[in-house]
């Protein structure tokens, strides 16, 4: 006879599974789990969007408070395995033992296999992200601001960073490889929250809108020499230099390369949009250019997101790119919050809890990041030269948030034992708290400057 | 020094990874690895859906086509561990070792989190092919014909079921157990195939292309509970009747439900989709619903693609409904192709090469199934009675493809040691050839009676 419970095991039709051995995962219930974990979700990102927008915020804050709300640092609906978590810890995973009979003997093995997936689709949300905002984007406006976007991208990464360690090292006494993380881990832009906001206010294509999008990318860039030279100094106590070349030469190439190859993408990608006759006609193809350059960005240790953005500046122009930025909206409105939940759900606001000794200690420290980090940003606005009216205040807010890209120093810098308890808490604390301000931050200095229009998109 | 391999193991930022012990997947790698591989699908499927269209026959055989290119048969590009496959095999992987610096220790670990990726991706495809399905379907028309469907699944599931298993049993001398598996695999119909070859050829909101689809979804309810009998004979030798009326009662219970409860997630759909101002207010809402009715469909071992069509069906008829149609299409484009260049990729036509020994015996029990499998089919489509000037063939003919749930048979039968070889390889060449033949067949049979209207859709 079989048991009601082992009927658990029994293949689902559409599913082609052989039978499973205790402990592996099982691949119905795996599916199970991230339809689950969508919802979640799905519910956080709206509940949180139209919540944030209902009070004026952008809806992303709404996006990244709703990823908190069902994250690890309250219901644990969606949790991540890299926090020391287990299956035990996952709420889904008790739904799914009581819903669906999910075996115990392969929760764990569930749990790791769901998370990866949710993982690669939050990955494949700022993929998109990023392509809708280079489709968003002009080239020639971008190139005609290039000069200044590099000057802030450098400021606002050499003055963090320079202030943060020399602080950490005089006024905190930290050593000097932790204050050097902690200085680095100051010099992080996230593309993804900056343009995500400047795109919902309406100011991506203003000439601040492309310096900070410019800048950021850049500052993208700068991130991955800098995360390489602090990752070697702490493995080794020495620095990496062919490394680092190789790392600015693969980067020129791939840029240039991108710009150059542009006009001869555009072509066939026209050619093929208009020769197609079935359905997914333009954005199949576009996809594929995306996907290629996202894949050539992270093989040659750039970012998946620099190539994903790179491909949609190319197919920018073309008449088949206007149809385009329609048919990636939807497609976009559904990926992309999965990756501002994750980033929601990942955040630990533990570390904001005062009882423990160590983030008392983190606290203080983190105020004085935190103030590094926004004045040093701030600062870069000024390095503009040789354009009058432009709102320097908002292209220095505009760098402020960390995000995912702050977070990855504080996870590098963690993992090598580099970083003491409490100065872990406080880059934590300044990625946190940079990545929330920025939104609202945002919206209120280009509101003072700029009549934005209305928000409402569909 | 850190060495230009060891790079590999540098997190890319955007990616919060921590350090990855030997063995372990990088979770850059798989995201790579999973960007190169929707690459190569959506190649597979663009090519091959264009091909075919230009032939004349529906693009969804041409991305049957491209999977079996790409897949196991051939180029090996994308493959799945299920058949015995590991990272050797994997082209992809032999790539992201030789351009992205992919360490061969990690290979295996990769490979199997791209698979689960991949698979679980295919699986949403095939969740929003039938959300789509649904919704382009009509709630009562699909109730007007609910007898009449109901009339042909059935049939469709005796006729192969008795013809193909006392064929089995009488001329070829196949023990019982193993001759109720392959009959019990000639009684699927996969919706996804059949469905999507209606839409292409404009002919899924006719009174036959509502048979079809209403009798497919029966077919797939009692394809579950042939499922179960059938694994429970396997297993134990007897029938777990408990389970079984545990099934009909869950899946009775699930599909009325559904449809009683329309009315209800219909008012608060279109009341939450005209209140919300952000970005998705429509396709989102509609996504939670649908992905919820999927989990609670899998959950309750019916199927999570049952809950997506009651899902679409539920969301038919509203106004937010009509704008919905055309926003899903885009995302439509791009995930449900995954799901039949998966199928493609799954299927082994080294069952074809006649120097294998089994294989010959498999392939004179082979015609014998196909037949039984084309002639037990289309005998259903004579059991529509009351209904006059309808295409009987038609219907027949698009009960055909047997698709993933006649591999899945085949798959638990394979699993569960019941099947010779032999007839282990007749199973999967019926299923490919009815998969294969009804494409085309269907669209040469609707042709000589309606009308049909262009393919041509964006």
């Amino acid at each position: 006879m079989v048991s009601r419970l082992e009927l658990g095991f029994l293949p689902i039709l559409g599913t082609v599974t052989e039978a499973c051995p205790p402990g592996e995962a099982e691949s119905t219930m795996v599916l199970l789990g991230v339809l689950l974990s969508l919802v979640a979700i799905f519910v956080a990102s709206k509940a949180g969007g139209e919540f944030a927008n209902w009070l004026g915020f952008p809806p992303v804050l709404g996006e990244l408070l709703g990823g908190v709300i069902i994250g690890v640092s309250a219901l644990h609906l969606v949790v991540f395995p890299e926090g020391g978590m287990d299956s035990s810890h996952s709420l889904i995973i008790s739904i799914l033992e009581t819903t669906a009979g999910l075996s115990p003997d392969a929760a764990e093995a569930t749990f790791k296999s769901q998370s990866e997936v949710l993982e690669i689709l939050s990955e494949l949300g700022v993929i998109i992200l990023l392509f809708e905002i280079g489709l968003e984007s002009n080239i020639e406006q971008l190139l005609a601001v290039g000069i200044q976007a590099f000057i802030v991208a450098c400021i606002g990464v050499v003055v963090p960073f320079v202030a943060g360690t020399a602080g950490l090292m005089f006024i905190f006494h930290v050593p000097v490889i932790p204050a050097i993380f902690a200085g680095a881990a100051l010099t992080a832009t996230s593309i993804g929250i900056t343009s995500r906001v400047l795109s919902e206010i309406g100011c991506l294509s203003t000439q601040e809108g492309q310096i900070i999008l410019g800048a950021a990318v850049i500052d993208d860039v700068l991130g991955i020499l800098i995360l390489a030279v602090v990752a070697s100094l702490a493995k080794t106590g020495e620095i990496d230099i062919a490394n680092i070349i190789y790392l600015i030469i693969s980067a020129s190439v791939f840029i240039v390369g991108a710009i150059v190859l542009g006009k001869f993408f555009n072509g066939t990608f026209v050619a093929l949009a208009s020769q197609f006759k079935t359905r997914g006609r333009v954005v199949v193809p576009a996809l594929i250019l995306a996907l290629l350059l996202a894949y050539i960005g992270g093989a040659i240790h750039l970012e998946a997101i620099l190539g994903a953005f790179a491909a949609g500046l190319v197919l920018d122009e073309t008449e088949p790119g206007k149809e385009l930025e329609e048919l990636i909206k939807p497609i976009a409105d559904v990926i992309v919050p999965v990756f501002f939940v994750a980033v929601g759900a990942k955040t630990d606001l533990s570390v904001l809890n005062p009882a423990i000794p160590e983030n008392r200690e983190g606290l203080i420290i983190a105020v004085f990041l935190i103030v590094v980090a926004i004045v040093g940003k701030i600062s870069a606005g000024w390095g503009v030269f040789g354009l009058d009216n432009l709102n320097r205040l908002g292209i220095g807010v505009g760098m402020i948030p960390r995000g995912e890209v702050g977070l990855v120093f504080a996870a590098v810098g963690s993992a090598s034992g580099a970083l003491s308890p409490a100065l872990d808490v406080a880059i934590i604390l300044m990625v946190i708290l940079t990545t929330f301000l920025a939104p609202p931050l945002l919206r209120i200095v280009f509101k003072t400057e700029t009549p934005s229009p209305s928000t409402e998109t569909t």
